[in-house]
């Protein structure tokens, strides 16, 4: 099988298994796993913040992120499909109250003009207050995309003196293709997360970075949501293998995404942009392929490829690190031939 | 002092206060205040409900719809300056831990097209589910206007298998502009909330109404949110007065709404456009007048008027039962001298 | 019927119906409601305090409160019994997030050794902090018994530095009983609510008092809990004529309540202790009277008096200023006969 | 150092760690981890119950449990230095909207007499209902006891109709020390925790275990509080090495822990009673050594022997599989000379 759903389903390579192995490790509720401490100041410097803190999933470090920049009953502002919205099952409603205004773009771009449209003004004490602004980079339900108007919307915030909440969790994308270090994007943002067992390939793990206050604060919350685990130094050394040796081959997986949206256009032409797709996510639409997603996905999956959908008639192809070139290819071959 | 800053600001008259003293009433908690039956009993029937709930404030009434219709980490689609998006202080995420999504229109109006983008495709169990969609009629931030595709969008709901939550705080506005019956409104939505005490001028009050389940669980979460109230018949007689008294009159209040736009369009052309005033609500835009939004409240407010503002540049001013038509034109004529 | 289910049943008398119609009243949500005003001022001032807020019932008042002193997942100590713990549908958990650990009494008294073993000694951030501590006075279901260790209560909190909140629906009644004036009570608190609606007989409202800063905060927190009500004028006079004319007579009520256990005890030996019947409750014990609290209920109900249960074999019979003396003696003729 | 702070620091062995390496991995949010799934029906089978789910931790595994059985605004009743009251941060009122009340014992006990008590009579929907009982055993805080009265609890809920939520993070502990099986306990209660990363030795990882339908809805709300991690069965490959071979040594545990009492009760006659050790915690209460807990603890230290406070003037010394006999000997001998 080749399995293209997700980078989600990236399995822990035999080297990161025996970083974890050997790694030294200690309770973390008590802050003594020294490979846990060392991760945790890794990714803060990385993404230029004072600290850290490592969680069991990406969805806990936007969790703890956007509470502490966003008080029960005001707002944040996110695109209509940002993970924050559209993933993580209302959580920033059902746990911390934060409420949520949207607004929609095609490929989940930031849009300056709607942006301060919604910002709401400060009309005293009976209105909610918008109190962050959350941006997906790379933005997952918009195909991979890159937040090209990042700088501009943090000088926006600036401004208006909001903070930023980055959902990095595929950040380690966008400073690959762009070049831009993780640091000019995270400094920007009072709170970060990015995901450790995405594209990275850590078998479980995500990070959320910010001023050490902050990351005090969600410390404790993380607790009070029964995430505070003790030996997680094992999974911590996956991180750090991660970190060390699989942020560079991206470029791969971005390679391959573009190889297969190619392969997609010429055999459904319209269905996808090969020059959009800008990291490792495809998502072609069949509107126009006279075959629904379900077919698709069905037929993929009896010829060996595992894909995904995101929408009515949109189809999902995710590359990543357990997929080689020639898995791409092929896969995309397979596919091709079911929609053309 | 004129007082055109809401339509909440209305003081019950003498008719109103003998109808409260002489009412009979009893212990709500109970469920033993007659006048207070009758009132749920008459809204109820007015709105084509099984049943309907007497409560504190129109946000009350919408807390408890809402949440009647949307568990808890599911959402809300409604549009970015709805009510409840914007003036309930992020009650449903803080209370009810509901979620939001938004759309967004110049006069709140209903959108089908952004609409069905935002109904979220069911994906499973891991993905935020749309439960229902909020419209306000009339819409309080867009004007006052009047949503014309409200059965447009009934029927896109029914087809989706979405309850319609109303919040019809000024749907006796609608009601009395359109000529369309409340029943007509009220009966295509699951939940309906209107106020006693803006337009109709009861000092205090909201129902809530629907089917009897959905009511029965409304009185509980009025309890469990601390406002089961006690012999509150004094201000049930207040509401069934006004329903009794102050629905068509209502009228009197569009035509003077009406007319101010005509008088402040005539001083500052574009500021407003007359024939979009469609209820008792007028707001006017000041930016191409040279004015802010701060100069005219406060020059008014001098000359004996009081006004609001909703926005960097707009004014908003609000016609009630306790402002007659020469009232109206005084108070027109003041701010059309402070934006010419 | 006479009516001695609760002290909730009062209904406003005609001065207090006259005072009603002829109050000033205007918007509260915009803090412009004389009447309101002044209660709040008149409250607070009784109260030992800086600043009050009316609000639509006791349980409002006690959950903007403890919410002032205590953070979501931090907890609050009280009887098991106490109403915050029993009677408000756990909003203090459902809406705030507070946490409870309990104490029992037979007649909910505080119990200085119990409170001490619970309050939690500081372990760091990963234990529930202890933040106030909650004391009812008079206790209601344990049978409006005065809190006779409340100084010393304080005294002990005190020196641990925890706030005190102060459940004072039935405070007016502990201060009638002991003489010891209100502010007496209230100024040990740090936030305490008074009830307008039960011995008092006005018909909707409570009170909340605190320093000005909590007051702010919990204007906030009660129009996000949809109860910022409005021209509530009407109701704010029935309960400054309550505060003046209808405190000292509380004294009747207590004697009636005395009277009425008298007989019962009389009646069925062991069933209550009159000389422990300190303000207008009376809970007496059928256990060993071979009647059911159903049975009794019933006919009493059939004899034109109502009364209710609160447990097991409890009965519960409230005196109030709606029920004469003759009145509550007959009402205790009725029910000994059917107890003897 | 001899770490005997808690069996919560215990580091994953050789065998443990190949257990982990070698293990099939797949994403658990699409549950496809093979080895998670084989812990789940391990453990599942193991309590008696239909269906199991593998989280991050005991206290989330708890408040799975105890959200599944008790609705927001409903309560659970427990003793009141249960895990659940005292170290979850307060997570099911803040996350749940579940509210407590307790009793109290000595040593965690259930006590029948005082559960009796509390169990709310049903005085209709205005009052708090109890929605479940919780009970932990073995009970941490009450240093390490059994509950005896576990299946009387039982019987009485089963009369009462209510569910026991069993609080199992030390259950194995309870069922090697008494010879009832895992089984039997687990069968009596509506849902179960256990925990693998404390005596069992494994880094990371607890279990709740209930219907199906329990277990269903528990996933969702796991991923809605963040938890839902992929290739986590890196470490359900350590949970079931540990249920293997680590359950039946806890008999060791549980020797060295009385070894350890003896010496300490030799050393300060009062201070603990060995005949009262009966799992694998011993908690020594200094009042009457004339040596307070930080005095002690930093003794120890320096000695090279790591135990814990737990109160006012107790000390807690916890037994596990990284503490042989000779070091517990070693360290009590060390702590013995201090409070002598």
């Amino acid at each position: 099988m080749i399995d293209l759903r997700s980078d989600t389903v990236t399995r822990p390579s035999a080297g990161m298994l025996a970083a974890m192995t050997s790694a030294p490790v200690g309770d973390d509720v008590y802050g003594e796993d020294p490979t846990i401490i060392a991760l945790e100041e890794r990714v803060a410097g990385l993404l230029g913040h004072e600290a850290a803190l490592f969680v069991v999933t990406g969805s806990l470090a936007n969790i703890l992120g956007v509470r502490a920049l966003v008080p029960p009953g005001s707002e944040v502002l996110c695109e209509a499909r940002a993970h924050i919205a559209r993933a993580e099952l209302g959580a920033h409603a059902a746990v911390s109250g934060v409420t949520t205004r949207t607004w929609s773009t095609p490929d989940g771009q930031i849009d300056l003009g709607q942006i301060r449209e919604l910002i709401a003004p400060d009309l005293g004490p009976y209105f909610v207050q918008t109190a962050a602004v959350s941006v997906e980079n790379t933005h997952n339900f918009g195909g991979g995309s890159i937040q090209h108007s990042y700088d501009a919307l943090a000088d926006l915030l600036d401004e208006a003196r909001l903070p930023l909440h980055l959902d990095g969790a595929r950040l380690w994308n966008a400073s690959v293709a762009t070049g831009v270090p993780l640091s000019a994007y995270g400094s920007r943002a009072a709170a970060v997360s990015v995901c450790l067992s995405k594209g990275l390939g850590a078998p479980v793990g995500s990070v959320v970075a910010g001023s050490a206050e902050l990351i005090r604060e969600a410390r404790v919350w993380r607790k009070r949501l029964g995430a505070g685990w003790r030996q997680a130094g094992v999974l911590a050394a996956a991180g750090l293998y991660a970190v060390e040796h699989n942020v560079e081959r991206l470029a791969e997986d971005h390679a391959n995404a573009r190889r297969i949206a190619e392969i997609l256009a010429d055999a459904a032409p319209g269905s996808v942009k090969p020059d959009q797709v800008e990291t490792n996510i495809v998502v072609a639409d069949l509107a126009g392929t006279g075959r629904t997603v379900a077919e698709v996905v069905a037929g993929a999956k009896e010829a060996g490829v595992l894909v995904g959908g995101v929408g009515a008639t949109q189809l999902r192809v995710v590359t990543h690190l357990d997929a080689s070139t020639d898995d791409c290819r092929s896969a995309a071959e397979t596919i091709a031939r079911l929609i053309a």
